[in-house]
Parts: structure tokens; sequence; C-alpha cells
């Protein structure tokens, strides 16, 4: 088996490889030829987390696990607080294949679900994009969605704003002006991505126009809430996964106060398989409510592996 | 971390070491300072079963999981149909810490709970050791419990009896007399193991004498059965995990037929740390509800490390 360390991933896996794969295992996922399989997530006492995500894809011959989670001391020790490794295994003999480094590829991978969101769902004349939230994970999200669309500029809004020059070098590297706005100027944003880790809603419906997409992209368990209710309520709605969106994702509030169902929400794979046109009109306003699931983790995992045996990188060890 | 490969663990792992790490996560377990995670298990397609088992035990310093599973079509390829592979992870930051081949280890810590509930729970002069099931880890289960008794013979069934004299080579490897029986003849056991996966109940209430001590080791999943209910319903019950005994070990079937429930059953851990005196008179029928959990597997894989280290094998790789 490979193993393909932490500090390779940045070489190995572009934004552009990311959205490509990500892609294709939505859409098997839509096809019913890959899906995941529950998620364990536990907490471990002192604020930190760990879990497993897995799952099976059929179509691109996966299947394998990504252990991680949230370690609150590890700053103080010098390493990041969220750790995460893939393992893969194949699906026929159920061998280990590979075990890949898993922090960059976790942004990278929730970047490319945000933006294929975008791509797929936004308006085509979109030029104006919104960013809730600045922290590690805004930049890669910028980048990726910056791929997607010929943006004008790009406001953002963080709840400490000070967090929000880090924000704007990434957008000036774009090559894309950038402003700090309150939240009630998102109303100017064509496109808006959520990426906080708040246990209570910033963008109010009132702060979204008509026709706006947007990309809810922060939550994932129970009690973490980005978007007013009643903006769900009213979106069309669209996730990677609804089992996970109507349980842990920013859907969660709305099914809970019943004014959403699962049945209301559109895999975003079956955009991508054909099976559903996406956008309806130029004035509805359309919610990809990701909330992360396994497979995008080995799909990300596979090309850092595909990537680093054609280049003779990583570390081959016999199990 | 370090990888310490499945043909380094027969020289590093021990029946005696894997007895004691079980004893101590048991015994953690019962003292709360040790829980499993829920269990992912999986059907691929074609008869291929994967999944994750995994848990934390903090008196032991682990975080983990197993990951592995069942596959038909393996025999075919020359390798193993089981696979398995644990990793262990820093419960303090979650930093991957080691990979060990999981196979042979999955071997022992079943035999080591085994023989640990046969230890605890068969009357001291048990001398007339039953064997229900002759496959691949009924010799680790003869081997095992051989440590805990000074049995005078034993005497084992099988559905397919052409497979017993392969059981019996290892009888006489031990000394101990070996007779292929008639389940009716197990009456003259004093403690049986059960080790099959049987879709259904082999072993009668008939077929018990009074005082004797099972070890059902074989069912692990929804539908396999190795004991009449009845059986089960009148005997004292111990498990290594309650909540797995009621949903997929021998226990499911007297729950289902509502002839048991969970507070019937006592965790061997509660015996190991003194909270339960186990067995109460010379004429209980004692069964002990093997399941497998994940800390077993943790604890056998923590062992196998530490020997590795002390010796300077496997494989450090950083990730």
């Amino acid at each position: 088996m490979l193993i393909v360390p932490e500090a390779l991933i940045a070489d190995l896996v572009s934004p552009e490889d990311a959205f490509a794969a990500v892609a294709a295992t939505f859409a098997a996922m839509a096809r019913g030829e890959a899906y995941n399989f529950p998620v364990v997530r536990e907490a471990l006492g002192e604020g930190r987390q760990y879990g497993f995500k897995s799952g099976l894809d059929r179509a691109g011959g996966m299947l394998g696990v990504k252990a991680g989670g949230y370690f609150p001391g590890n700053m103080a020790r010098g390493i990041t607080n969220h750790q995460s490794t893939v393992y893969l295994f194949d699906p026929e003999s159920g061998r280990p294949t590979a075990m890949v480094g898993g922090n960059l590829l976790t942004a990278l991978r929730t970047a490319a679900a945000s933006a294929l969101s975008i791509d797929r769902l936004a308006r085509r004349e979109a030029r104006v994009l919104g960013v809730v939230g600045a922290g590690h994970q805004a930049g890669f999200q910028l980048r990726a969605a910056a791929r997607v669309r010929d943006w004008d500029r790009v406001i953002a809004w963080n709840l400490h704003p000070e967090m929000l020059p880090k924000l704007g070098a990434v957008a000036e590297e774009l090559g894309l002006p950038f402003e700090a706005v309150g939240l009630e100027r998102m109303v100017e944003a064509d496109a808006i991505i959520t990426i906080t880790s708040s246990p209570a809603a910033s963008l109010m419906a009132a702060h979204v126009a008509p026709g706006a997409h947007l990309a809810c992209m922060g939550t994932d368990t129970k009690g973490k809430q980005e978007v007013q209710v009643a903006l769900v309520a009213k979106a069309r709605l669209f996730t990677d996964e609804v089992a996970q969106s109507v349980s842990i994702g920013e859907a969660q509030h709305a099914v809970a106060a019943g004014l959403v169902a699962g049945a209301d929400i559109v895999p975003l794979g079956a955009v991508l398989a054909g099976a559903d046109a996406g956008r309806r009109s130029d004035e509805e306003i359309t919610l990809f409510d990701g909330t992360g699931v396994g497979l995008q983790d080995l799909a990300v995992a596979a090309v850092a592996v595909t990537r680093a045996r054609e280049r003779g990188l990583g570390v081959e060890v016999s199990v």
C-alpha cells in the first residue's frame, strides 16, 4: 500500500482535480453507484471530537474511510486542530491500498462541493460573490469559486472583522476587488458562500436578493446554523446527501420546524447526472446545503494516490 | 507512525498478551473509562461485507478503528477472506500513531474474550471442554481455553464433521484427548465454546448440563444464531457489550421473544472490575455472549505496537 503524507498533498491535488473528483462521485451517488455509510461522530471530552466518514463508490472503484476530528489543544502543540487521514481499500479484496493525509484534502473537497454548486446553480451572469465567514476554510472556498464564474468583485462579512484582511489577500491574489461589508449588503451578491461554525443564523432572508445562490458549507452537525429558517424555507434546496442535510445540515432547523422535508431537497448529483434541471428561473433562490460526505474524501484521496504513483512519490509499505 | 504488518503479529502478540489486554479493556469499559463507538457494517454486494469498529479507552490511552470485512472471492486470489487492519490515533492530538495488520489479532482477541469468560465464569473444577464449530477460529479458541483450566479432555461437534480432525490436531498439540461427538454428548462438558457462523441454533437446552459455562462466540450480526432461545433464557447472561448483545449477539433472539432484556445481561468487565460476583452456584448455567467490540481490537493492536517498538520492528513512516 502507498502512504501519501500530508506534506505532499498541496503538490499533488489541485482545486481543478478536487472539482472533477467531487463531481464524479456526486454523480455516481445520484446514479446509485456510490453511497455513504453511516457517520460515526463522538465527543471525546475537553472539546475533542472524533469520527469516521466512509463509503463505497462502485463506479470509481473506491472503498474507504476518513478518520478525523477536532482537537482544540493542538494549536499549543504547533499542529493544526483539525486532524484527518483517509484510508483506501480495494473494494474487491478488502486489502488496504493507501493511507493519505486528509487535512488539506478536507478543505479542497469542501471548497470543490461549494464551487460545483455555484457552477451548476448560480445564474450564468453572476458577478458579485459574497462570503460569510473568514476562517481557514474561507480562502479555499474563494479560490474554488473564482474558477466557476467571472466575478467582478467579492464582498465579505465575518463575526470577527479583524480576520477579513486575510481573506482579502486571497481575493487580491485572484485579482478580485474585495470589500468588508455589513450582512445587509449581502443583498448585492449573486452567490453567497457561508462558511462559519456558527451556532445561530447570521444570514437572514432580508440579506439575500431574489435569484441569488447560497452555498451553505459550515453546518455539519446538530446545533450549528448559518442561515435563517425562513430563508431555507423559501429557497429551492440542493444538497450533497439528503439524509445528512435533514439531520446535521443547514436544513435540520427548517425540517424541525416542519417547513421542509427530505423530499423537498434535491441531491446535487441529480443535477450533475441530468436527472434534475437545477435552477428554474432567474428569480428563484437556490441553496446548496453542503454537509460533507465520506465519498468526497475518498474521491480526492484517490486523486492524490493516482498522482503520487504517476510521479513516484509517497512511501510504499507492505501490510 | 509505525506500520506493523500482518506477518509480524504472530511473533509479537501471544495468547497471554491478548488475554491480559482484553481483560484490561473490558474492566475499563465497566469502570466507564472506555467505550465503543457505533459499529458501521455494510453489505457491498456479492457476499462482501465491510465495516468499522472503533472506540476510546481513556484508561489505556487508546483511540482507533478496525476497518475490516469479509470478501468471499479472496480465497481464489490466494489471500484470506477475512481482511482487517487496525488504525490507532493519539487520543490527545488525533494524530495517527500506528497501523497494524488485524487478521490474526481478530482471532486472538476473540479467543481471549472467550477464555476470559471461562476463566471467570466456569466452575473451578471444570475438566471437560466442548467445542461447537471447527473452522479457522476454533483452533484459536481451543488454545486460549487450554490456558485457563486444567482440562482432562476435549469433545467437539461440527456441522461438517470432516473439518474436525484439524481441531483434533490442535488438541493433540496441547496434549488433550480429543473426541468428535454428537451434540447430545455436549451434556458431558463443563464449558462449551460455540464458534460457528450458523443462521440457526445448533446447541439446545437438552445438550447442556447444569453448572456448565457457555462461551457463545459466533453470533456477531443480525440473523446468526448458535444456541436455542430456551437455553439463553435459562442461563445467567454475560457479555462484552450489552448494546451489541441485545441487537447483534446471541441474546438478540431471546430479546426479540421477550424472554430477556438488556438489564438481565452483565458486562464481563463488571465481573473483572469486582462489581459483579459472576457465577452464583455450581448448578447455574452461565453464558457469555461474545459479540466482539472495537476496543478489543485496539487493545491487542496496542500490544503489537509496544512489542514492535521494543524490538525495533515495523516500519516508521511520517504522515
